[in-house]
């Protein structure tokens, strides 16, 4: 069983994710397609290199994970399909596979005939349905490396910063260390888990991802601290 | 062929839904999983189990239905597995499942190396992949009751209340009765289908459910009547 | 294997949707069903018929459309399934197959005992679940013809109108051939990309269904021009 992921910022409503969909079904009939996320903010790509390392490895080897998050697309930024241990991507080469550590990768064609505005339909989701049916990567395309990969901002010792804010208004960090933190010139208590702390206080936390977020139980410490990316963040040693 | 549905509070586009389906894909990778929805209000455990309500009959025996609406994640409310009527549930032991008449039930342990504030990914998502792949329910915990469910207010003769809102903005009652009804001090007339009253004008109908709602053609009769949950509503008999 | 897509008004918040996934999943077992959307307009059959537009043809002949935006569920409307090259569809005749040209098409019944609200479960998720087993179109009802089509704006000469707004804000056109236009007292340059004007720059391009589109380089085109549906529009030839 073959399972593929797609993640856009195209929403749902307008049908172009459903025609990637399609596209896909009729390349590769027996694969399963989930939704990853169509609600990627338009053209972050931060955002979604983010949601791509939360899942990629947490489906089997084969799975083919599909990102168009491309506010470039059409213009010269190169289409890829990559491998990393064993699972596979295609999208474009624009940052969004940042936390992938591509071991193989191919720069895809753009054939002539295909829409400069769409190539989630006309060029990724047609490698992605090749791969679904058992196409070797290298049949794709020619060798060509990753070129693009996001600067973040690391943490120095015990200053660090909000490196991302995700839907609950949650401030995920570039800290990993377990520790009081001062941020937005408060200090904020560590904690095991949300349900520590009452309704609507502060507290800070290594999350499931292995990073220090500061979050407000049933609530948006974003809102609450009136603080986004790149707010400093100090652990309180 | 087995079947799953996703129903959480998480959003799609930070990836964590992603993850839940690839630890999945990963312990049962012919299932089908289905997103029910990842759009619950932040910690509304009585619409989660209204919408569990609408669905889980509908799918086949077998199913595993996995609810993850959990505002005390990692807090001591108990993660359980249950079966009813030939169907499975897996999630936290807070209300969600009120309107589930559970025929088995064990406790899920709760490893100490899971990240605290992500049991949807490390116990929840495992748990329905084991499910999904044919372990046994008594295989994944020991015998435990379902303790929480939530109360929900009776109606009284001819005296109901507003127990739950929609999308649409429609009030859904606690009665049961096809009659007028009185609201918000307007007479509100029964009939069969939305479509039986002008754009804009308020009814009262028999729904999908068999409960009695107040509706507004095409709009929101919480927003035309300025009422939502325990407003109180009287049939006109 | 055999696929199905779902379109519907309903959003995911309620369960609707997931009630129709559990019909389908209880008749059709083996079947792939895909989210198109469940986020079009109230209401707006426009829309769908668009949305419907853009992916039906990219899935597999087999492929069992269902499309629940509805608003006059329970009216005298007729239920339909019919089928257009080897594709079929399932809906209410109210327009939202304006695009799709039937070949064969059959009234579906409505049972006396189904929920007058809920067609997508009681009629058409049923008829999808029968389609995508097995059953022949001529067995769900009696033929009849598609009677309603919505009537679109021909564009005449130099001269059309917007007909659509994308969720991006891009104004879709009658329109078809690649020329610069006057748009709200303003010209806009032709291009072939969205990249290829700089961000927050108006454009004009042909879209990936081959129609005239005004847009904003990572920006709204319908908020930066303060126009909607039915904008006049005028190629500068």
């Amino acid at each position: 069983m073959k399972h593929a992921t797609l993640l856009t910022d195209f929403g749902t409503q307008d049908g172009y994710v459903a025609a990637m969909k399609g596209v896909i079904a009729t390349i590769a009939p027996s694969a399963f397609v989930h939704d990853a996320s169509h609600d990627i903010a338009q053209g972050d790509v931060l955002a979604a290199a983010f949601a791509l390392r939360r899942y990629w490895r947490r489906f089997p080897a084969g799975t083919v994970h599909v990102v168009v998050v491309d506010p470039d697309v059409g213009s010269e930024r190169a289409a890829l399909a990559l491998e990393a241990e064993g699972r596979f991507f295609v999208g474009p080469d624009n940052g969004v596979f940042t936390f992938v550590p591509a071991q193989r990768c191919v720069q895809l064609p753009i054939p002539n005939d295909v829409a400069p505005t769409f190539h989630g339909r006309d060029v990724f989701a047609v490698a992605a349905g090749k791969l679904l049916r058992g196409d070797a990567l290298e049949s794709l395309g020619s060798d060509a490396p990753v070129r693009v990969a996001l600067e973040l901002p690391e943490a120095e010792g015990n200053n660090g910063e909000v490196i991302l804010q995700d839907r609950f208004g949650n401030l995920i960090t570039n800290l990993t260390r377990p520790a009081d933190v001062w941020i937005a010139g408060r200090e904020v208590k560590l904690q095991r888990t949300y349900a520590d702390v009452a309704e609507g206080e502060l507290l800070a936390l290594i999350n499931s991802d292995g990073l220090l977020e500061i979050a407000v139980r049933n609530g948006s410490a974003a809102q609450k601290l009136g603080v986004s990316r790149g707010a400093p963040v100090r652990l309180r040693l």
